[in-house]
């Protein structure tokens, strides 16, 4: 079952020029930054009243956040994050509903947790994640 | 100061067709439709977690989210609001730090709320809404 939003992801062409609005605008504390090279992008996140918001940079112009700033250079709302306490039953419930998968299945995410797409072409334009703590814990944050 | 996300608006082509989705796939109940002739939108909205997925569909061609669907047909995340109990502070310190806004003060929302926006074009692409209930009451959804 989907509980909360765990993360939005929001693409930025720089990090260092970010934070400062997230900080001083918001008033918004960085809880941290990492780097995730299979998704070859660097992150920073916030916490905003149990909901992170993920900056997210590409380390590569192939990294899938360089393809959304072409088409959006200003940066933007990359992707919804959504928390699932069973992650499995979720997808095949979307599935059953029609929804077309980009992760059939969950595969490793950072922040250990499990992490799985879907496409959004059939979530109307909003790319959408669903993301569950793996059982030895899990960070709250930075589950791309 | 800023609190929570209180709502996400995301523009739908259709919100009888997007209702389903977010009914039965993933799981959310809606709460209420309204219709906000200002805004020339009807919207549907939903919870999850404590935050609101508000969709937002044109009933003009003229309307802010019918410009957003030409250029995203697919339909998607248009804005982020967040709450907060001092709108006129935190647009002030928005202004300060160099923060170009949309609603140089606040304006009477949806949901009884008074709301502002910040321009994307100072917050890397994503727009911006500040929100803060009226001090009768306000519902915790619909907010413009």
């Amino acid at each position: 079952m989907l509980s909360k939003i765990d993360h939005l992801g929001i693409a930025v062409k720089s990090i260092d020029e970010a934070v400062p609005y997230y900080e001083k605008v918001l008033g918004l504390k960085c809880e941290g930054r990492e780097e995730v090279p299979s998704q070859k992008v660097r992150t920073a996140f916030f916490d905003i009243g149990g909901v992170h918001i993920e900056l997210l940079e590409p380390t590569s112009p192939d990294s899938p956040i360089a393809k959304f700033l072409e088409k959006n250079p200003a940066g933007g709302i990359h992707h919804l994050a959504l928390a699932t306490d069973n992650l499995e039953a979720d997808l095949k419930n979307a599935a059953d509903n029609g929804v077309r998968l980009i992760d059939e299945t969950g595969r490793p995410g950072a922040g250990n947790k499990t992490i799985a797409f879907l496409h959004p072409k059939s979530t109307m334009g909003v790319l959408t994640e669903f993301c569950q703590p793996n059982k030895d814990g899990g960070c709250c944050c930075g589950g791309h």
